[in-house]
């Protein structure tokens, strides 16, 4: 499981420990989300195997579970080792890589995960809610009436339990959720909007609902973004 | 907040990234869950300042909100900077470092995280259970008919929203938190164990609870290790 960056403005060895490098230059299969950025990651790594050398298959959205892991992991079983890289950050984690982890598990393919840049962990530790209880939830629903609900539904295990709940939207509905999370959730409730982490312009912040709408916005339009209410 | 290695056994700079370094470098004050592990981190980490020369205070489990926490933070508003490390692994996630990051967000101070390894993101990696939505939980209760309460909740929780479910235990109750988890959860459920991550003998399998039965148990006893149950 080999991570890569999560800004494209990021330099791989300023978010990736040097002793990953060994293990990515070991390996000539790599099974990816996105071929193209895969490899431009490796490039701009500067692993030593020409890149023209290494096989890539795909895993992604449009993979179906069955038939299709299964011959993405046949060559582990012959004894070949593979190198599962995400479109952005750590592997399997908001991504479709466990997949082929689930197919390795049943095998009894050992499975090593490396140290990289996760979105959702490095928002967690800045964002100054509960680091001891917390949950990722993925996307929530697109339409305004049910993704209200979904904030609400949120908010509400926020404050039962005191377990910070994190969530994710596609950039460019960012501007939107963060309008619409200002209207739904208290005013006393806690929110952190962090944007473009790890990359130049990185930005994590935490207060109430009610000094949110008292401050000024931050403009998300665009930029990838954690929100996490607590 | 700057990472530190999960295992004793790991170098630093095998799962930290080199850029790291200037920023802990440039750093004379530490907030710290453990003054001698953090002490001991920094000079195996070889930072050019001698260790004698920097000033650490302790957050940890005995700090109190409020009072405490503000004079830990008092010298930040004076324009210091300050390094938060944990006992191991990255701060403010399963540990009490969110209370001084709680505590910069109310004043408006900056807080950045680095890139370092975390023993929940790395085992949920290498899991192949759902990535896509996931809890950590912390600690369950200690007392057997609470903590089979809690695993049963936990169970529901994965099943019925597809959450996969995080927990620790310490090390010396880890192996009788296996066997009640063997105990109480149902035969189809899956369940991961990740113990020693990072480490020269990581481990880190998934199965279902009916295969952990017939087959041969990892020996938990004293090695740190995280449960997920999905």
């Amino acid at each position: 499981m080999i991570p890569c960056p999560i800004s494209d403005r990021t330099a791989p060895w300023d978010v990736l420990p040097a002793a990953n490098r060994a293990v990515m230059e070991g390996l000539d299969y790599f099974i990816v989300e996105n071929t193209r950025t895969a490899r431009r990651f490796l490039s701009k790594a500067g692993i030593a195997r020409p890149i023209d050398t290494l096989e890539f298959r795909e895993l992604n959205e449009h993979t179906a579970a069955g038939r299709e892991v299964e011959e993405l992991v046949a060559p582990l079983l012959a004894g070949r080792s593979a190198g599962v890289i995400s479109e952005a950050g750590v592997p399997g984690v908001a991504d479709p890589g466990a997949l082929v982890v689930e197919a390795c598990h049943r095998r009894g393919i050992r499975v090593v995960p490396l140290v990289g840049p996760s979105s959702i962990l490095l928002a967690l530790m800045a964002s100054g809610l509960n680091g001891q209880s917390f949950a990722f939830n993925g996307y929530l629903p697109v339409k305004p009436p049910e993704r209200a609900q979904a904030i609400r539904r949120l908010e509400r295990r926020a404050q039962s339990e005191g377990q910070a709940q994190l969530f994710i939207e596609t950039p460019y509905r960012n501007a939107k959720l963060l309008e619409q999370l200002l209207q739904v959730l208290a005013p006393a409730t806690r929110l952190t909007v962090a944007m473009e982490i790890t990359a130049p312009d990185e930005f994590i912040s935490t207060h109430t609902v009610d000094e949110w709408r008292r401050g000024q916005r931050p403009d998300l339009q665009k930029h990838p973004a954690i929100f996490i209410v607590g």
